[in-house]
């Protein structure tokens, strides 16, 4: 049995997130149909992480075991060729037996994009949240530098989430402005659910005085999802980046 | 009566075109359907250009007459309410009661964008035609300073175009990469019926050897369409800046 990890991107959209569920598409199901047309047989694929509905991938990693031959050149190019217009598969290479593509990944990064402005862009309304009050972006970088390192981020994780480890390490976040774009960049070890999107709207919530006196260094120090801000929309929210120690950079 | 103009911007995708089409959706149609909304009545518009079917603009203008007292920026605001996604409108204002959106438009600047990789953009494969060989954007920047000037254009005008008079004036032609696309960039007086597009065709037919030992010179001394190469895909197409002497620069 052979051990491959598969790179693909996705426009998220039409998708009720990554993972299969009854009633509901999802990009697993497309690719795994994609990949019993190509391979004859319907194999398992493990996703490097769960997204929610809505949410986009510019890298998203995913793992297959089969028996198949197909050179990784091959299978990408009679993907691409089963697949619909928003998924592509970018490159496909075999892994050592025992890698894990949820459990051997060292770091992810995603990119949250809000449209600070008041009219929409008809070209960009599926993949940025739209917010017509003016952002203070240095204010924010300046808030988000509390999320650096390891925390306990119960705050920011979903209520009704089954996690119950919630410590994780937040390795770099930026918040950057480029032109009527503001882009929320964060690269941590593992995310809760919903946890971005719940970082996100809590600095904006910081900003419009909306969460009183509190600081995102009292909010994560409170280990209530009560005293964050609002889940901002997934369309905004985007992987960008997964790191696996020895084979992705 | 008032005489306005609008500036809009409008992914083209679900739309047959700019102009008013029996048993198809267009941009007019959905834009006076707004304004019917915002205003009460229904008011004729006039459009900078036709646009074809799938043809994107970054930048539309049309002409409105109104006897409406309402101002420009809520009129903006109001439209936006009512349009849908794909469709914004950017800004209104009271021009000469002579100003005539279509004649008075002294040039346009296109861009078409060609995807240059064997790999589709999920993000992307909306408003670009993917083309997989290596395109030579130095080959093709040289045989492009040929269509500068004013020239018959008549070999890049679509077959059945109604139009007499195939003579325009070209301002500038680029063609530049950006990593995986290649941008073509024209700006001209007026533009022929699918010119851009013939255009873009020709020069990658000339690459490919296809249009036999023709250079674009030859093409346009030839004035006959047969000897340009194919019109590209119109989904690459964007209407990029429209321009009126002393309205908009």
């Amino acid at each position: 049995m052979r051990n491959m990890l598969l790179t693909l991107a996705f426009d998220g959209t039409a998708y009720h997130g990554w993972q299969v569920q009854a009633n509901a598409l999802t990009v697993q199901q497309t690719l795994q149909e994609a990949l019993e047309r190509v391979l004859g047989s319907r194999p398992d694929v493990t996703g490097c992480s769960r997204t929610d509905a809505g949410v986009h991938a510019r890298m998203f990693c995913c793992g297959l075991r089969t028996e198949s031959r197909i050179s990784g050149s091959r299978l990408v190019h009679a993907l691409n060729a089963c697949l619909p217009d928003d998924i592509a598969v970018y490159g496909c290479a075999d892994v050592p037996d025992d890698f894990h593509a949820r459990y051997d990944c060292v770091s992810k990064e995603y990119i949250y994009t809000i449209r600070n402005s008041s009219v929409r862009d008809p070209f960009d309304y599926k993949f940025s949240y739209r917010y017509k009050h003016k952002i203070d972006e240095r204010l924010l970088q300046n808030e988000a530098s509390a999320f650096l390192g390891t925390h306990d981020f119960k705050s920011f994780c979903a209520a009704g989430s089954a996690v119950k480890d919630t410590v994780r390490t937040v390795r770099s976040f930026t918040v950057k402005r480029e032109e009527d774009h503001v882009l929320f960049t964060v690269e941590a070890d593992g995310f809760l659910y919903n946890m971005v999107r719940i970082m996100v709207g809590t600095l904006i919530g910081i900003q419009q005085g909306k969460l009183g006196q509190e600081s995102v260094a009292g909010i994560i120090n409170a280990k209530d999802r009560s005293k964050a801000g609002v889940t901002v929309p997934a369309k905004g929210l985007s992987l960008n980046r997964v790191c696996y120690k020895g084979i992705l950079p």
